[in-house]
């Protein structure tokens, strides 16, 4: 057992440092975490990029991280009711657990929350809270849930990209039984709405993409989606109004990042007394929206704000029952050195690499 | 019993004549109405300018009909449960009550209804689809809802008004005990909600208006508004936050009719996992809205698409009950021969006229 | 086109005679349906034996038809938007249409209904109200739902067992991603919760059953379920909680006829906050019943009464989406002459048979 | 600030003894509440009776406690936002907040829970467990609720009865605008729930009790029932048939302690899909049911199962509108050496005196 820690340290737009911190002592209301594997997002690729806001100083990112229980004091053991050797995956939010907001629910509006995984700078003790590491300290709020050993870490690993799908189209989204769904945008986000949808018992899926995009709507296609929409090559709406003979689709996901005219789209797209989905960051911009779409089609639009400890458990559900082929989610494994270069494949900066799923794996040589 | 029904025609922007028609034959399916009262609302007055849409021809407007069985089919007497002598409040919708909509309640989607009261032409027989009339005529698919009839007809016929208030507020807002309802508007559908929320039990109830709308902010605060904003004279946001000692609003209803700004400010003031209703159309106009404050405050944005059966029934146990005192809501009744100048009147173009509800009564003398 | 119609009478108890009536004429607003299956449910048995309250005079039963639009009046082709030659399934309730739990999409508690399918007396003109005849005679309140006319009758007469199951299994019972459901008899509705569940996502399905059962539990794994349990041989709520690791389930739906004993074990096999749908009926019987493990497990236990249009729909999405063997659920066809065998052998009183999906196809010829 | 704690210690069934206890010190996570005012409800005189179940040793009893933090630990303050001098009542459940019970805020189903208020015994250290006691200590893991500290202790103290209400009438029965609502029990909880449903704006509301408890039926029509049942003088179904015009009841809670029939009247009392909440313990004893009608009613019967925080809040919003005359339901105040007197004066033991709400205010003089 390593005294060191080695870490993934975010210092500013594009760059990336490895650097080494002490392990610290584990108190009996905390634990330690060995990181196996943090899935990297897009969100990731955009505070990379220097894109998401003011830089609180430097920071080890991942908010996506699974690994096994290392070391746990007492009282952490006992709340979280797991021992040395669990495997469990990590919720991004640290929430207060005694505000209103928690006790009922909704821990995600918690305003008293004061860290969060892979959104804290090195400056808050121990600093350790990023997934992109060998270790991550666990403080007495964060919320793990155990997941099946025998599962390959990258798939282990899938439960907040799944959790995403099945909060978005599910329980924010309600698909049912033999509901038709649109989802706008083939990321990997897009394509855990589909699985998410077709466990649900969606009717008709159908998906948007780039025509640059090809294997990610091929994915789709695999996952359960019964019709693509090249948007490049078509209108969507008029596309989608074909595929369901004018009935359009009872509910409608929009998650493509930076565009405005797909949230239009969304709009037009829904059936009247349909249900909108809005997940795609348009980073502040405003978007020019004709508002009388939502009140002459008596529409429902939900804002889907991150996941939560439901979403987590279905995902889980989802993914340990082994019914949807979820290795081909998964494109690139990368080692704690190689950071950098997984955000950017991931952000399709490296040619001749079409990446879906990407996660790194501390203990894992570099390439 | 005459012979020949007077009513009031739209023949175009700003052009009303009164017309009289022969009293139609009543089959054993339909029945004919004497219209005791025809409230106004603002749609109408808009569609008096001009303003909403492509006629289709000359029309008796009148959406909101209350009035007394006076023939009536025996087939529709089953059908509806009424017999001659029986006070009825009409719905706008007829539906068809066969399709998927109608059979699961929410018939205001039905896309096979023909007809609708006040916006039917004359052209299709027998023309009396209007509430601007001594009488309207039923066919089989009109929702009726008896009212008390001790009640003064300027009461009994805010069925609509009221309803509205209560889909609004309660059934679409979801207004519970203690929370904390921001309404921007104080038209007849704002105090209409300011009842419905007070009704439901809401906490703190903020209304928004002009500073030429300070006969309405006195009336929404006698309806058990808490506090009023003068929207010209300082921020809404802000002035919510104050008063809410930044805790915003559970519930945002946002009824202001063209401005495009409220809308912006209705996702403001929304506390995190909010609810926020949109009923104010914009005529079509692209509203500038950063999406991005739906999904990062987990927003719930919902159209209010018109009244209800259940939103009615409602209301008139609100208005039977005689809990709140209606009578202070009525502002002015005219003649059917005034029907232009009660237009004029409700929409604001007559001098020293402070109007809130307006009814035209057929069998009022005009003045 | 004939001029008579075969239909299969029940005078009394055991009683059932063919008798021909004459084709009734079709005004503008009805339309005569050519009966090509109708499926025998458990409640057309116990009629059948007399245990199901006090005959109102003779009649056609069979409440659950399939056929072809034959001929239909102007009005109602508009109506219910079908032409002669379409394929609809047919609901049993003939609700009025008008009254507020009809408006509301709770039609099924209409309280003017006059007529049902099945259940209707010859007395009452024309008489031909039951499936179980070569005609159907359709008033203007009969629900009918259009089903592809490319599946097998037995297959597509399967609306009204499949819709039960998704109404009690989903609609009512909620059942979402990875729910433990529990389902309590595998007779052909249990089956058709284990289809329902098993399409909306449940994690885990258990099934119980009794020992001569036995190839309805093998039916019941070969549609998902993941646990059967023969109640005979073992205590069905320590079971459960040995399969559920003391989780318990998260709906139980109670489906045993005349049973009382299961009605307690549902109770104990849910979890804390779990759901319970009962739908076993008791013929009247009083149920000794421990009512505080209601309250101290905080259950919600909702009685399931009968299908709706939204089961429908949702079970023609998967009826036609032939994603389930349903072939294997059908057992048994006979010819109109064999309605008395039908009903026995879906009774169990034929020896060697083990009947689950049983119905009569006037067109087919007897045995 | 004294070094001894004096509280009253429940010995066995009748037995209660004033001890005293060191005072224990306040670490960085906990606090000292000193108490203000206890609540006495049924079950505590249910448990000073000893019927509820088996006892496990000697406790401090007390669930319903209202008082001032008196010490607080750093974290402690931190998490629960107060700081000394703060007013707060207490809920009874101290749940591990991190299951996922507690994670998607249904902490009253925690399985992990330790401790919980006026239930632990004295060998749990540091034995302050309970709200009859100068102090009460409290855990991490306790719920406060911050109350206005200008309202009168034994009004601030009515957080648990009144959020019993709104959670049996509103949360799970779903009272809404101009619901018919039956209480079947007058006691603290039946009127509390008649204000309740008063506030989210029911219709009519009926409460039932003894011809004995006259001045509770009073009491009933105060708050806003708008009729009482006697129970020992008619037939409670029959009554409420006639006063509803054989509509029924919406929503229905029964909350009779012990007595069986009042089961049954509720089913018969509800109209076709309405709602019953059971709150009523019977001791466990079986309650002879004929469950066919929840099934032909389509009924929705929820067990009632304590208060939560959603629940308390709504509550205390009730309180501090002052909106309803709660002194009123205030009969009885006592001093800690007159507990036993306080449990037999609610038990109706003690002659001529009529008590509806009882609190034990640990600094008032005894009598």
């Amino acid at each position: 057992m390593a005294d060191m820690v080695r870490a993934a340290v975010l210092l500013g737009p594009r760059r990336i440092e490895i650097q080494e911190f002490a392990r610290p002592p584990v108190g009996p209301d905390h634990a330690l975490l060995r990181v196996e594997a943090n899935g990297i997002c897009g969100s990731d690729v955009e505070t990379y990029r220097g894109h998401l806001g003011k830089a609180t100083g430097p920071l080890i990112p991942g908010h996506e991280p699974l690994g096994i229980i290392e070391e746990i004091g007492e009282q952490a053991a006992k709340r979280w009711a797991v021992v040395p050797g669990d495997r469990v995956a990590v919720e991004i939010v640290v929430p207060c657990r005694s505000c209103q907001s928690c006790l009922t629910g909704r821990y995600q509006y918690c305003r008293h929350r004061a860290v969060g995984h892979g959104v804290t700078p090195l400056s808050v003790a121990p600093g350790l809270w990023g997934g992109l590491a060998e270790y991550l300290y666990l403080s007495p709020g964060a919320i793990l849930h155990p997941v099946d050993k025998t599962l390959p870490a990258e798939i282990a690993v899938m439960v907040n990209p799944i959790g995403a799908g099945v909060r978005w189209a599910c329980h924010l989204g309600g698909v049912g039984i033999g509901d038709t769904v649109l989802v706008l945008g083939a990321g990997q986000r897009g394509l855990a709405s589909v699985i998410a949808a077709r466990a649900a018992g969606a009717g008709t899926i159908i998906v948007t993409g780039l025509s640059a995009d090809a294997h990610k709507l091929a994915l789709a296609t695999e996952f359960g989606a019964d019709h693509t929409i090249v948007v490049d090559e078509c209108d969507t709406v008029d596309r989608v109004a074909e595929l369901t003979d004018g009935r359009l689709a009872d509910v409608v996901l929009e998650l493509t990042p930076m565009a405005t005219a797909p949230v239009t789209d969304a709009l037009l797209a829904a059936r009247l007394g349909g249900r909108v989905v809005l997940a795609g960051l348009k980073g502040g911009k405003e978007v020019p929206l004709r508002t009388d779409l939502i009140i002459n089609r008596a529409l429902t639009v939900v804002g889907a704000y991150g996941v939560d400890a439901r979403a987590c458990a279905d995902a889980i559900r989802i993914i340990e029952s082994r019914r949807f082929p979820l290795a081909k989610l998964h494109t690139h494994t990368f080692g704690l050195d190689d950071t950098a270069l997984a955000m950017e494949t991931l952000g399709g900066e490296v040619a001749g690499e079409a990446a879906v799923h990407v996660s790194v794996h501390p203990e894992a040589a570099s390439c």
